[in-house]
């Protein structure tokens, strides 16, 4: 049978876990989108949409923190790379017909590996920022749809998600 | 209309965030469990249920990444309090049927506030290790059905989840 | 002639530096107010004053910098304890006629050592964003009065600052 | 009137914060350096001054707290780029007449943006690290005159303070 | 054959590893003290000794090292709690005949777990920041002895290491 | 006599620490590792090797935890620089007539500064995780002969330890 680790990049032949040999890669410019969505109660997500004009800016705050994460990346995924960041871009979207909000974040390097973990990463922190600044009014909020939408450069070439937000019901 | 300030905590009476004061409140035992599931491919999941005797340890590397991720709650979520965890653990199911894992994680602490939050980091970490170490060979991994189970503890009282797993197709 | 061993907390006989026994303190309710201000170009301070309506939120965004920072203070400042926050508010004020903005930040906590540097760590963070954000349009910015305002709590009793807002101008 | 998003480059063209792409620059030497003071009573500065000799050295610690604080300057700012410094200096000066100290830093990079937040952490830091080292014997220091000296390389070329130490009344 | 999630508590009865559930444990006082040393030539060794009056310091810059590093001890070893230090004290010896130095660090805390893991971090970063320091002029310094001394609190009681500095050759 | 900073590249002239200036090395494939190893009793070892299946895999936690560490090392050694590294990768084995658990650890970079302190740290941290896993059944274990075992690239050439394992009485 296949082992993972004749296939999993991240172990070795011998199964072990280890940060990837990248040394050997060319610095390319590399960038990745991904999205994930966050469904809650109609009335939670009018009292976001109205967070307007500095007061209760609840979306603007999970951008900061979606950024912010995406900066963080390689200390919460054990074997992924240190890397510089050239971009970071997280976006909402309200989507009052699915008492959702949709998170899609960008993230862009000028290195040797990819930077999809860094765009995941930052949609996942945005969203349990929502999460955490609403729960006090609704608890069962849930995310759901977190993805990679497409990446672009380096040696494996592009990815284009075969249906932009599958997962999505709506 | 309703204000996002009058009703979401972490907004002060003029609209601007702040972490909220928890210092009147009693330290009691606090807990909180969250649920979450990543889905794949056929081949993907068997690779990871394949990884067994620390060769390809993809989930026992996830739960290590969700347990620290629970730890770095506060650095992630900009409002969270900085709290002295007393427990955390991450569990991992393997789905053969829906090619999915889930993870499910259980946060603790003696404190003046819950711990929803840091139960809910440590699955998004959790997932996003499965999707690092697997994204070599299945770049369409979606997670979803990220959620609260249940809470317990401090003045709020008891959440359970209506639907335990509630938005899980399985 | 007095050595500083004699009389800083952070030195033992030996003149060694460490972090002070705390062990045998109180743990009690501490509040600390620190301020300080930005002082800019008119230009510069009519774009921050400009920027509502999540465009352009320059002092939203310092407000997260400045309460996220209060978390850091105990990374960053190498003899600081290690503490539980229990609050953190970040305040701005825009002085149109000395073309400053001023930022005052309230920490507390509940515990045996005092939370003055994580109030003046949210300011000095609050303030540095606010430079950040505004640089590339006016690279002269200064950074003015930083101080403690007031603290209360613990053995050492309440300071306030006999001239408020002591060092500044204006 | 002129939108903070028409020249604040940290805002896109909806006036949402984002870490600014600057994968199309040149990756050049770039310098940058800031300077700040603390304040404070006679008899403070002359046990900072006797700090000799290993014991009770206040801005050896204090300058290693700048150095390392330079190294989490985009862990602090939300959208600063992470960057890879290659040299970073902190110095000071003791200025008996007027009861303060100076800090300077200096940090160095090659890469495709500034380093003047690196600069002025590295100044924040180091002179809070002497704040808390010092603040048993007087709480009442202040922090005035941060601001950046110079800078060097990049697109945007070089800065030069009109007043080198503007701001400071000594 | 005895299993290890028999004796080891950082595993589940099924073997998981888990972060230990504290949570019934008295929040007592606690302390440890560990050791350890770094070997070298004994020019190095010269050198280190010479470094006094804030000039060339290696060992001052080394202590405040070992105070910060026991502060990361729950961010670098994965199943530790995060807790709060009421005390770190880290000492160097040089000792000549020997040509290595000595160091030993005591942490302390109030509270439900121990601190020898904060003591041995604390131990560990000093001397790889003294060979760090040194390696320029000389790589070959060896780190050895690192080991618990003693223990006081809690319920598994007190712990002193049968020979002090056992595992030392002077 | 020679002075610390004559030699010392961590000080400068004026025996001041500072972050080295590497802006003007060239960027070039470097390589190092280290080795350390951790002496425990019998039965200790016996747990530790009898860890397979994940139950109970102490050296998978410890191998995740090694590599994470390498990732923090310019976090917690104060003057060193941030760099990005390209593989990380930490081998255990189990030495049953030693009683002892060696680690080697490789750490590599395409950069203007050597990864020697990576590969220790890398070391340092996994051997602490052994210990934290095993202390609940062994609080003597001993960390000995950590140390570089060789370094590749970069101006100051290639370094091989005269003894491999030099310090190990096996």
């Amino acid at each position: 049978m296949t082992q993972p680790s004749e296939v999993l990049t991240h172990f070795d032949a011998q199964g072990q876990a280890h940060m990837v040999d990248v040394g050997d890669k060319t610095a390319t410019r590399r960038i990745a989108v991904a999205t994930g969505r966050i469904e809650m109660l109609r009335a939670t997500l009018a009292l976001i949409a109205s967070g307007t004009a500095k007061k209760g800016d609840v979306l603007g705050i999970a951008r900061i923190a979606g950024i912010q994460g995406a900066k963080k990346t390689s200390d919460l995924i054990p074997l992924c790379h240190p890397i510089g960041l050239t971009r970071v871009a997280v976006e909402f979207e309200v989507l009052h017909e699915h008492n959702a909000v949709t998170c899609t974040a960008t993230a862009e390097t000028v290195g040797q590996t990819g930077v999809e973990m860094e765009a995941l990463t930052a949609v996942q922190v945005a969203l349990l920022t929502i999460y955490d600044m609403c729960k006090a009014v609704d608890r069962g909020m849930t995310i759901n749809g977190v993805t990679l939408l497409e990446k672009h450069g380096g040696k494996s070439g592009s990815f284009v998600a075969a249906k932009p937000f599958s997962g999505q019901v709506f």
